[in-house]
C-alpha cells in the first residue's frame, strides 16, 4: 500500500542525516546559537535579496502560526483568513488558544482576494464591539493545491498596507509554490510582498522545521522569548540548522519541491486525459480530481489516499499528494491503475 | 428625538433607586455576601423551583458570558453558536480572548436548531486537528427578536445531553421571551432545559446586572474565583444584590418585559397594518421592519434607531426596540408618523 | 457591631444617590458615550493639567489592573510588584490569567525603591530565557497604608523611564495618599510621573468605579476594545459618568478621603498615646497597630476588623480601616474601648 | 575549549542516528501514529509496571511543562514551584502565558518538603480572592543536581493526595536521578508516586524528545488535542518514536545517565579531595563547587562553564555538567587542571 495522503510519510532527505551523523559529535552552543544554524540564515538572506530579513527555525507549521500571530498582535485584534485555512480548520483553536479570533471568509480556491479583504473590513466596522482586523493569513501553496501569482500577492499586499494589516504567508508548502509550473513568483518576491512568512521543510525533505522569516525590522523584535515561552526554542537547535543549512546551501530545497510537482502533475496530465474533472484546477503537489466511486474503491486496496468531498453517490473527490520522496515507478503504476478502470 | 436604538438609554426602575436610597447606610459584606442579594438569590431559586441551582450577579451580558465559558471549558473546548450569537458578533473577541473559538452556524432567524448541531458536529470530527466543540451558546430572545418555544427547547437540551454537551443560555432579555406573547416557556423549564443561563437585568430596569445561573452541581463549582479573577466581583455587592431583591421579590421583572413588549407589539401591528414586512416575524421587543428609504429618512428626523441592512435601492431593515421606560404617548405618535407616510 | 475591617461597607455618598434619581429618565447613548461622563473626564483632565490624559471609567480596581496591563504588554513582557501588592496577593491570579508574570519584590512597608528595581531587572536579564520586566506596578496608598512622596515617585519614575519601563499606579485609595497629613503629592504630580494611574471611587465614597487615566498619547489607543473584550463596558456607563462628575465636579472627592484619613488619624494618636506601635507608620485611612490579644478580644465584641498578623503569643497586629462615612461618634467610642483596657 | 556548560551540546547518541537511517524510508503514519513510537511506548509501560499509563512524545522540556499543566488546570488554579524551579526562573513565563500562576516557595536544595507545602497552602486560604493551589510541580533532578529519595516522593504523594493536589515531577534528567549513587528510587516508583511525569531524552542522548507518562486514567484524558493546539504534535512523530524505541528498548537511556553521573562523580571526588566545598552536595551530573576567582579564571582558558554565584570577592560557585558523551579523557585532564592549581 502506496501512501498518497500526504507529505510526511517518510523521514528526511538522505542528505540531511548524514550530514546530523557528520556533525554529531561537535559540541555546538543550545538554543539557536549553532554555527550551523547562523550559516543558514545567513544564506536564506542572501537568496532572499533582504538585509532586513531576520529567521528563526522552529519545529512545525502550528507552533509557526501561533507564534507569528502572538508576536504581532494586541488582544482586540484579529486574523482574517479563507476558511480552508489551516489556521482556521486544522490546528486544534491554537490560535484562538493565544486569544484571537481568526475571521473566516469563503473561497472557492483557497485564495483570498482583495475583494475579499475590502468586504471583511466593511463588516468589522463596528469599534470597540467587534475585533479589529489586524493580520492577514494566506497560505501558498493553498490547501486546495492552488497558487498565488506575483500580481495576487502584490495586489493583496498592497492592499494590506493600504489599511494597517500585516500580511503573513504561510510556507508550509512554499517550495511547491514556487516551482509550480508556470508560476512567475520567485522567493525575493515573497520576501517583498509580506510581512512575514516562513519556508516549509516538515513537507519538503527535513525531519522537522519551518524558517520563519520578518521581512523588516519594524516587527518581529524579540522573538526569541515568544519561542522559549512556547516551548518552540529547542536546546538542541542544531537539528534544524544543520538541516536548513543542508536544503539551502545549494538547491536541494527548490529541487525537491519540483521533484513532487513533476510527479503530480504526470498525474494529473493522465487523469485529465482520461476525461476526469477535478475540484481546483492542478497546480503544485496536490490533487483534488473527482472519481466515480467505483474506480476510487479500486484504488484504495493498492494505495491510500483521502477521500476529502463527496460529490454526488456516483463520485467523489479525492485528494492525492506527492512528496519529494515519491518514487516514479509509483506513480507510473498509479496511472496504470487509473487507465486500466473501464467506466 | 426619541431613542429606539436600544433598551439601555435610561437609568433604573425608580423602585430599585429608592432600594438603594433606604439601604444606603447599612453597612454589609463585600464581595457577595450581602443580605440583599443572598435573600434575592433565593428567591429566585424558588422561583425556578430549582433546589439545586447556584446563583451569582455580575455587571453586564459580555463578562457573564466569558465567565460563565471560562469556568466550563478546557483549553482544546470551543462554542457552537448562532452566526448572529452575540459572542460571535458583538463581544470584540472575549471568548476567543480567554483561549475557546466560537464556531458559527448561519441561520435566518437567529435560531439554532438540532439540525444545525448535527451537521456541526459532523464537520468537527477529525480529532484531535480540529477544536472539540463542548458547549451550545444559544440566545432567547435571539438578536433577531425571535423566541425559543418550550419544545424547541427541550429538544435542543435532549441533543446537547446525548452528545455531551452543555446549553448556555444568553438571557440579556430573557425577561422578554418569557413574556412574548403566545410563549409557552416558564422560567421553570429554562432551568430544566439548560445547562447554565442568565437573567438580564441591564435591559429590563436595573443599572446593571445579570444573574448567572447554574441549574446542577455538577458544574459552577468555584465560580467566585472565576469571576474574582476577571474582575467581575464587586466589592460592593449590594449594588446588584438590592436590583435582584427589588426585581424579583415580586412580579417587576416580568411585568416591565411584559411592557416592552406590549409597546413593541403595538408598533408592529400598525407596522402590519400597513403593508410593510419584517426580516423576522415580531415576537418581542425588537422589531425588525422593512421601510421604504424615504419613510425611514422622515423618522430619522424625529427619532433614532439604526437601519439593520440594505435591502435594495429603495428599501431597508431598521431594528426598533422598546424597553420597560417607553412611553406609550412615544409609540403612538411613532405610529402616527408611519400612518402618515405616503406612498 | 461597627465595621473597621474595610472601606466599602455602605453604599455611596447621598449626592451621588440623588444625582442618578434626578437624571434617570434621561436618555442617553451607551458605552460611555453618555454627556455626564464626558463631562466628568473633561473636569477631570482639568484638575490633572494634563491635556494629553485619556480617561476611562470602569466598575473595580482587579478590572482596572488587568485591563491596563492587557493593553500595554506583550505576551512575554512582565510586571513588576511589591510582594504585597493586590495583583500579586489578592486577585486571583488575574494578571496571570491574561498571561504575565508578576515578578514579586518583597518591602517592609509596601513600597517599591529605585534600589529594588534595580536589583530586579539584574535578576531578569537573561533574555530570552527568563519573562522581560516592562512594567512597574505600585499602589499609592499601598496595601499597608504607606504613602509615596513626590520625591520618591519622581525618583521611580525617572528609573523606569532610563529602563524603558512604564510605571502604572493603582490609586483604588488615591484620594487617601494625595490627602493624608503631610503629604507634598499632587494630582497633577501623579499624572506627570506615571504612565498611567487610576482614581479609585469603590473605597471613597462611589457605588463601584475607577477611572483610569492614561498620561499620554503613546500608550493607551483603542483601549475601548480590551475594556469590551474583558466584559468591562458597561451598556449603562451613565452609572460612572454621573458619579464622578458627582466627585470630581467640586471637591467631594478630596473631601471625603480626608475625613477617612482623620478619623484614622484621630484613631491613631490615642493608640499612640496608650504605648502601643504599629507595623507600618500611620499615614492614611489604613492603621496596623499591635495589639495584646486581650484587648482585641475586648474590641471583636464590639467592632469588626482583621487580624492581620500575628506577632507572637501575646500580641497581634491587626487592621482597622475607617471611610468616608465613618461617624466620629463611632470613634470616639473605639478610642474610649482602647483607652478602657487595663493591662 | 571544552563545554562543561550543559548536556545538551552534541547531537544524538550515534544508536540513534543509525536508526533513523536505517527506517529513514518506511512510510509512516504522522502525528504520533507510527509504528516504532506505538512499540516504544508499549516497551516504556512495561518498564513502569504501569498498565493505566498514557504517554506522549514531545519536542522538549518547556514545552512539555505547559502541555501538561494546560491539560490539568482550570483558570483559577495554581502551581506550587521551588523557587529554583525551572518553570517559574528560566521559560519566559510559559506557565504564566497559559493563565497560571506559579507560587514560588524557596528552598536551599532545590527540592519542596512537605513542610514547605503545608505552609503554602495556609498562605493561600483566603477563597476566591488568592489563586487555588492546585498542582505540584519538582524536578528530579533538581536544578540543583539533587535527587528525592523514594520517601521523600512518597511523602510528598501522600501529603499532595491528602489535599486534593496534582504532583507533576519534571524529568527532563530523570535518568540522571535515578542512576545517582545511592539513589533508591525506581522507574516503577515515580510511576507510582506521582501522577505525571516525563522521561527526558534532549539531555541524555536523544535530539530532541520528552515522555509524558500520565500515571492513571483521571487525568490526561484528550491530551492530543491539547499538544496539536499549542503545535506539539509533530507530523514527522517518526522523529520522537524512533528515538525513545532506541533508548528504552535496552538499557541504553540509563546507561547514559549512568556514565555522565559516573563522569561528574570522578570530578567530585577530586574537588573534595583537594578541600573546596560545593553549593549542595554532588548527586548527579551538575556539579556547584566553590572555587577561588584564580582557579576559575585559569579553568576558563581551557573550559566554558558558568559562574553561579559570586560568594565573595575570593570565591564563587561554578556549575559543572557532565553528559553522556563527556569523555573520561576530558575529565581527567580537567581534574589535573584543577589539581595543579597552587593557593
Amino acid at each position: 500500500m502506496y501512501n498518497f495522503k500526504n507529505d510526511y510519510a517518510e523521514g528526511a532527505h538522505p542528505s540531511i542525516l548524514e550530514r546530523l551523523t557528520q556533525t554529531n559529535l561537535v559540541q555546538q552552543p543550545g538554543y539557536g546559537e549553532d554555527k550551523y544554524g547562523l550559516q543558514a540564515k545567513q544564506i536564506i538572506k542572501e537568496k532572499l535579496g533582504n538585509k532586513w530579513a531576520s529567521i528563526h527555525f522552529v519545529s512545525g507549521g502550528t507552533q509557526a502560526n501561533l507564534l507569528v500571530i502572538a508576536s504581532l498582535l494586541r488582544p482586540h485584534e484579529a486574523v482574517i483568513s479563507a476558511s480552508s485555512g489551516h489556521i482556521f480548520t486544522n490546528e486544534a483553536g491554537a490560535i484562538e488558544a493565544i486569544g484571537h479570533k481568526v475571521i473566516s471568509v469563503p473561497t472557492t480556491d483557497g485564495k483570498l482576494t482583495t475583494a475579499d479583504m475590502e468586504s471583511t473590513l466593511q463588516s468589522y466596522s463596528l469599534k470597540p464591539h467587534v475585533v479589529k482586523p489586524r493580520l492577514v493569513y494566506i497560505s501558498n501553496t493553498t490547501e486546495m493545491g492552488t497558487v498565488y501569482s506575483k500580481n495576487e500577492l502584490r495586489d493583496l499586499y498592497a492592499q494590506c498596507k493600504a489599511n494597517d494589516l500585516l500580511l503573513f504567508l504561510d510556507g508550509a508548502r512554499l517550495g511547491h509554490a514556487l516551482m509550480a509550473p508556470g508560476s512567475d513568483l520567485l522567493l525575493e518576491d515573497v520576501s517583498r510582498f509580506t510581512d512575514v512568512f516562513y519556508l516549509g521543510a516538515t513537507k519538503n525533505g527535513g525531519l522537522i522545521g519551518e524558517a520563519i522569516i520578518f521581512n523588516h525590522q519594524a516587527i518581529g523584535s524579540e522573538f526569541e522569548y515568544i519561542m522559549k515561552q512556547k516551548g518552540a526554542l529547542l536546546a538542541k537547535g542544531r537539528l534544524l540548522g544543520i538541516q536548513f543549512l543542508c536544503l539551502f546551501e545549494g538547491d536541494l530545497y527548490m529541487k525537491l519541491a519540483q521533484h513532487a510537482n513533476l510527479m503530480a502533475s504526470k498525474i494529473a496530465q493522465a487523469i485529465e486525459a482520461e476525461g476526469y474533472s477535478f475540484l481546483t484546477r492542478p497546480q503544485s503537489n496536490q490533487l483534488f480530481p473527482i472519481f466515480p466511486m467505483p474506480l476510487i474503491d479500486q484504488l484504495l486496496e493498492k494505495y491510500q489516499f483521502y477521500i476529502w468531498q463527496q460529490v454526488d453517490q456516483n463520485q467523489a473527490v479525492v485528494r492525492l499528494i506527492t512528496s519529494w520522496a515519491t518514487p516514479e515507478k509509483i506513480v507510473d503504476a498509479l496511472i496504470q491503475d487509473i487507465l486500466r478502470y473501464k467506466q
